[in-house]
């Protein structure tokens, strides 16, 4: 983060605390200088983002005053959505194509990344534990342990269970390139092409990809944007289908940034096991809760070894590195043969950095700081949403993650706003992309795991713009 | 490799050139262990080694003498495989992880192994690369150009294509998880389940689990072991079968080592041209020749982009690290979001620490070192299969790679070797791992990629002691 940035945060989170209140005149920038220690471009930098958030008014002549009042976030969702239970092929992967290749130039403003800002993570610290784990490489470490992974890393992902209270064995656990590869193998482990497999509604949509890519088919069941899936349309669903499989995301799900409380998992996973219903739980955010603790994985109330729990280190501590790993319970076999003739191992030196860097300590430190960044900007991304979008808008206020869900008025058209968007290099991440019905026109994906800057807020308030355009409101 | 191997290497060679000749005694342990300035318990051991490969005698207080004529190498195998003309579905799975996961071992014997000695790599220099690239990792390398992989490996990938006379630009490759993966990229591209594929008979075991995977049936082409798969027999294959794609290692295949020559690869592009049928190029083995230059890849002929070359650094420089790519010719888009909706990306440190290893030199100076070392260890190999096998043995010479193929004597049943040898902690790899017919019952793929020392001279002995049983020789 710039040093304008961190200092705009400083003094928005004393306008938050109270500390400076409405109408209040901020400090000189000379004042302000010399108390921070910085240069005055960057107190007017500060002060230039905090009036461009709303939270300061300049006024000619005698410098910048805390603005009245923060503006009245938008309501939250509040109803589960409503798909019609059908079973349907996959054909998202176009849309979802178009969109992610349209997000990843790097002078696109990110806002349907699926990313958080790289920035936020420790990879000069992750960088000399690779050094060390390559320069000391022992030969023979490339060529055993192959498909499971690296015994060092799979303990120290085994402890983390034991923190979190549950009982996973380093045995019990194959690394894989990304949460992405895990979850493919227990779908490759679980189906048959043509087979169906019940999905919450909005999903991600490289769930849907998956989906589409071993072919199969679809049941879009009822979810609540706060606490997640409907277990009696679940029901329903498993009644009428016979699904092969159930995959959730149980903790701040993608796009939702819904959260199953521990009661509802535990009854999810009772209800599963009496079906013989295979659950993939895909659980890449549940280190990102901004509450007192880890939300529990619904692995925790497997029984019967039917919770294939996937994670990963990509959104917590190491973007890039591309490890991953799933705990397949009774599927441990077939997940670790698909392993082998998918990708055959995981990058070697990958593995014990982490490994290294794991028993060092340091990552619940890191974690911490992660999870403050990211509830910080998510109430910044809010206000700037209650600036800037038209009357109408609903949005989400995820307990972890980095993604928020915003219901566009009535007659809105996400894609269209998407498109326009994107001519003017800013991404969203339009709802159909997350329904193999192409549901959710008017709802968007918007990601607040970057800094607000003035380019986001800019970029923001163009959002904001297009959105009432797309309604008709003028 | 060990003081005493090198040194037993050299005479090895100095007798290979007639430089010490049939009955000529040795110099003494204490004259050998000052001109070379080693401890006589080296030289020792040097004589051991070469006393066990049969290449030198001992008489009890004289000395040691060379023996009086090296044995005569077995017959090379001399017909193509004459498989059946049928398309099958393919069910090899649980026989080939049998045997994977038994050679997996580290104190095993790893005659079975698809890996050479990881200790013919330049992993420090590598591990040096790799941390440099860690520790200089700018975080948004972690988020663009994830799915066709970094610019900078493709780059130098691309400059190695050009030296071997291709033209394929680095925008036309994609970064993978070793060449499996991109393998199975180009058969999820091509491929719908119930689709028939031509394969090499014999044909690696990985490409009939690719081929399982993917609910795909093949079709296995009768192959010489000299100069790969029949052409006339392919026509005939594909005109009766219509197949999606056909996938051969055009370059020391596994597990045959056989190389196709120039002219016979350009007659296959054109034929496979004429049908519209795209080829799979497994081309891992190309860089391990023996000869003067790099035998060209299929893919130098193919104006169609019909040819999808596939490659990796795992048997060449960096095992572990897990960096392949493809050239896909006209599926490069295919093959890209196949890749993004598999594992989305490959290590991103990795993939840079190989671009700066390559970008630095010195992989061309490896590679001499490491083919010199195969080769050398070919002739070990051959010499002592020559020993200890029984009358009626063939066994292939190939011109690269770091295989052997061993037909034993009628009669002789490879798998029953095979158990019997994992028993005394011996691992091979028998023929019916590389057949979907199970052919090559009385076949076996021997991996030379090891230094021969003693375990593994005893092991040879071992083995040639099973067949010849098997056989019913006495």
């Amino acid at each position: 983060m710039k040093r304008y940035q961190a200092l705009a945060d400083d003094i928005a989170a004393s306008i938050r605390d109270g500390l400076l209140r409405p109408g209040q005149r901020l400090p000189s920038v000379r004042r302000t200088s010399t108390a921070r220690g910085v240069s005055p471009a960057t107190v007017f930098q500060a002060y230039y983002l905090l009036e461009a958030r709303g939270l300061v008014r300049s006024r000619a002549r005698s410098g910048y005053y805390v603005s009245s009042a923060p503006p009245a976030l938008p309501p939250e969702p509040d109803a589960a959505s409503q798909p019609d239970g059908e079973s349907r092929p996959v054909d998202v992967s176009e849309l979802v194509f178009e969109v992610l290749e349209s997000a990843m130039a790097r002078d696109v403003v990110p806002l349907g990344s699926a990313f958080p800002s790289p920035q936020l993570f420790p990879l000069r610290k992750l960088g000399r534990a690779m050094a060390s784990a390559a320069v000391h490489l022992d030969p023979w470490s490339t060529v055993d342990e192959l498909t499971p992974g690296k015994v060092a890393l799979r303990r120290q992902i085994a402890l983390r269970y034991r923190i979190d209270g549950l009982q996973v064995g380093a045995d019990a656990i194959v690394i894989t390139n990304g949460a992405l590869e895990a979850l493919n193998l227990c779908v490759t482990a679980l189906t048959q092409p043509g087979d169906a497999v019940l999905v919450e509604s909005p999903c991600f949509y490289a769930t849907l990809q998956s989906l589409e890519r071993h072919g199969l088919r679809a049941i879009e069941v009822p979810t609540h944007p706060r606490d997640g899936i409907d277990l009696d349309a679940m029901d329903a669903a498993i009644g009428r289908h016979r699904p092969k499989a159930c995959w959730l995301m149980t903790n701040f799900q993608n796009p939702l940034g819904s959260a199953m409380p521990d009661e509802k998992k535990r009854a999810l996973v009772e209800r599963l096991t009496r079906h013989g219903v295979p659950l993939i739980e895909d659980d890449v955010y549940g280190e990102l809760y901004f509450g007192e603790r880890r939300p529990t994985p619904a692995k925790a109330y497997d029984r019967d070894g039917l919770v294939m729990h996937c994670a990963s280190f990509s959104k917590t501590l190491a973007p890039g590195y591309r490890i991953g790993w799933v705990a397949p319970g009774r599927y441990l076999r077939e997940v670790a043969r698909a392993k082998l003739t998918a990708t055959l191992s995981t990058c070697v030196p990958a593995q014990l950095a982490l490994a290294d860097y794991l028993a060092q300590g340091g990552y619940d430190r890191h974690l911490r700081r992660l999870r403050t960044a990211l509830l910080a900007q998510q109430g910044q991304y809010l206000e700037a949403v209650a600036r800037h979008f038209p009357e109408g808008t609903r949005v989400t206020r995820p307990a972890g993650g980095y993604f928020l869900w915003i219901e566009l008025p009535e007659g809105a058209d996400a894609l269209r706003v998407y498109r326009q968007a994107a001519d003017m290099g800013i991404s969203i991440a339009p709802g159909p992309m997350f329904s193999v019905r192409r549901g959710f026109g008017h709802c968007l994906r918007l990601n607040c795991g970057h800094p607000l800057d003035e380019r986001v807020e800019a970029a923001l308030a163009t959002l904001g713009r297009l959105a009432a355009a797309s309604a008709g409101i003028a």
